[in-house]
């Protein structure tokens, strides 16, 4: 039987401030990977999130990001791969005490925004987080866009991983994700967006914004649940899949 | 052979600014309290600490406190219990992933400033860090004042403690320490100061500052690493503890 | 005619979070409370804001809270009067930069939250805060509890106040608001709220939770904007404000 | 009579954190850039930087940064030039607050660290920065690093500026800065920097690092301000200054 794992960035909101609905997508997915206090979430956001994806058994992973709450994580700052390593380590060590006290199981790491793009195409990037992982627990997995350099750094270092495809993202002739500013970069249709979510998982193919099908390792789908139109989202997905016979499952579970 | 700790609060710096004469202090103590980047510290001078422990053979400790960098943790801030909990889970996980990766062992924490000081004397504040070191690990020492109800609380629930006496500061006749703005509150001799040490490991008891003998429980002697005169201090009190036959040694180790 | 000014907490958005039914709520209010930076808003939020006043006509305030954005400025925090006066010097000449730089002229103060609370009732932060208005513009119009010390100080001091009252909270017998861990210390009817507010605008007085009828100053109504349920409430009370020939006009314009 | 403006970049301590040996080098100075709480500095450094300021009858001018405390302002942030219109502006009206509550002037605004070195180089960052202090106060005079981008579009906008040179750093032919990990961009010799300082005052020349002379406006000189070597530096300068006839002062006092 074909599996995928669904993996959702949660616990993203911050003191005052919600984001996300994630009573309603938590029940979609089967990997939640939750923000650590740098660009978002807070030690109560923490301790909440990691209690719904252990009431929801969801794979519980550490999603770290640039220091930057303002900046969302989205902007990339110019730090040394040491730093990286630093950062990336005291993120997943705070979570990691969420789960340990919750009686839970760390199982991957996913980094976030700016660090999620710059180790994509930065060697040293990649190989500080790998290393950051690999220090702190050699059995986790790390998650990152399916054919980038975050991978096969990883894949080199002995460790786990699981190549990210997107539903709602269309696709370069190399493989790429078609920049955001560029026109059919977004794929608003749920249809459109569930065939290219099957053709990736049945296939390991993606038809590419310029009509070539191109092969793609695709072992967990990154799902958005910010918004109430991302939960709508979801739910034609993992029908979808129900429909294809595709299970959802974590890697790790 | 009698022993004691010397513990000293240590990786205060952070980013830019360098605080204390570390590595002047910890050739002298055998338990170092890391800043956990709340009130102070961050993920590079974590990191550096840790190792400097390591070199040292100091049994290391996380020192969480409030998330008030600007105030250095010295500010009390309304936090509830639960939440109390959830900041001090979030610094002993970020640390002890620094002392994982550098293939140590976390051996204590102790809360730092504000929260020492309000753990010390409210219930509820105390119960919740003895909750979180335990939610944690349950092999975990907790240092804290001497008599205090963070002492009192973390025995009832099975935790091991280490009793924390100064060395520098005059004892009321109710067992607490003398108010920093009450004339008498330091004492600023070296011999003076070795000599209340001296009574407090050898004698368990300590004169205070009206000239009654009370019996106070030194299972830990904290110094000062925060300027030249204090590792000079620190100094001092070992040789002093040498010349009278006492070890100096962690609980931990 | 009689009149009165509605004011509002706004620009309470922070990066990616958004907070607050603004668009709405401008329409209705003739004073907006600014966040600076500290409590809630950022650099981006207080420019937007500032123009979105700007474009509704409506009187600009600082809206200075403690440093702490994670608690939303809702932990009091033990800083001695010199540090007050400089957090709130701080964030009103961050804000009057937005100000001026857009071509309008700020016209008040009103702490925020916790700080708004402890200037009530505790003389020396009340002090403070008047000094640091005083010294940045003597011209500006404290907002502050109705009856409160922070209207005492200001008034001492020259400074004009603008005394606040609340349309949504029940009133104690000697002018206090109702705590709100008491029942009915919370109004949910519309037109009970209604009611109180043309009570307090028109008569200067309220009924208070055990019935009896006070004195009370009202100069300036205080709406919330953070819910779409709020302006709805807002709604009601500015069309009832209307049907009773009471002008909604910010003191300041 | 020759005059030259020295500038110190200071204010730049922290909470419990000292920088720079302050009170020795603002009687050498003539121009004090403070910094405004984002890379370094808080209320109250501010507060008390703008009183020595006034004190020693320096000219005061806002030293506004990236938002990034634990990388002082000298890590490249991905910042749309709205933003950095918004973060200047933001710091800007924040030390003015200060500098108008102690009764002094705001006389100018240099920008720091990775903020100054992309400014100088990159034009819609210089353009923003110009924006927000022209919209802020047209009066004030824009320090920058000679022949940069940030001094053209100053001009270009009608904004006085003063062209920043540097004693303690070697020159390349095309007029920039040697960087640092390249041997010889410091110098460290107190007389060969006092002999370019002399050389670029007196002739508004520099020999550079292989031995050319080139052109360069010189109106104010960096002094570093954050070691007892620095103020010693500092002084070597000033007398040097003293002896040659060469009046320090700054261009807006």
């Amino acid at each position: 039987m074909l599996t995928i794992d669904l993996n959702c960035d949660t616990g993203e909101s911050f003191g005052n401030y919600r984001l996300s609905a994630e009573e309603e997508i938590f029940p979609l997915i089967s990997s939640a990977n939750i923000a650590c206090g740098f660009h978002a979430g807070d030690w109560s956001v923490m301790e909440h999130t990691v209690q719904l994806a252990l009431k929801h058994n969801v794979a519980i992973g550490a999603h770290p990001g640039f220091p930057d709450l303002q900046g969302f994580g989205r902007r990339e700052m110019k730090m040394a791969p040491k730093e990286i390593y630093q950062v990336v380590l005291y993120q997943v060590g705070a979570l990691a005490a969420f789960v340990k006290a919750a009686g839970g199981r760390l199982c991957h790491v996913k980094p976030h925004g700016a660090l999620y793009n710059l180790a994509a195409r930065h060697t040293e990037t990649a190989q500080a987080i790998v290393d950051a992982v690999q220090d702190f627990d050699r059995s986790l997995i790390l998650y990152a866009l399916s054919g980038s350099e975050m991978i096969r750094q990883a894949q080199h270092a002995g460790l786990r991983t699981a190549s990210e495809v997107f539903a709602d993202r269309s696709y370069q002739a190399d493989g790429s994700l078609t920049p955001r500013n560029v026109p059919g970069a977004m794929i608003e249709s749920p249809e459109i967006s569930l065939q290219q979510a099957l053709q990736l998982v049945t296939d390991q193919q993606v038809k590419t914004l310029d009509g070539k099908v191109i092969p793609v390792i695709a072992e967990t789908v990154c799902l958005h649940g910010d918004t109430a139109h991302a939960s709508g989202f979801a739910r034609n997905l993992v029908e979808g899949f129900a429909k294809n016979g595709i299970h959802v499952q974590a890697p790790a579970l």
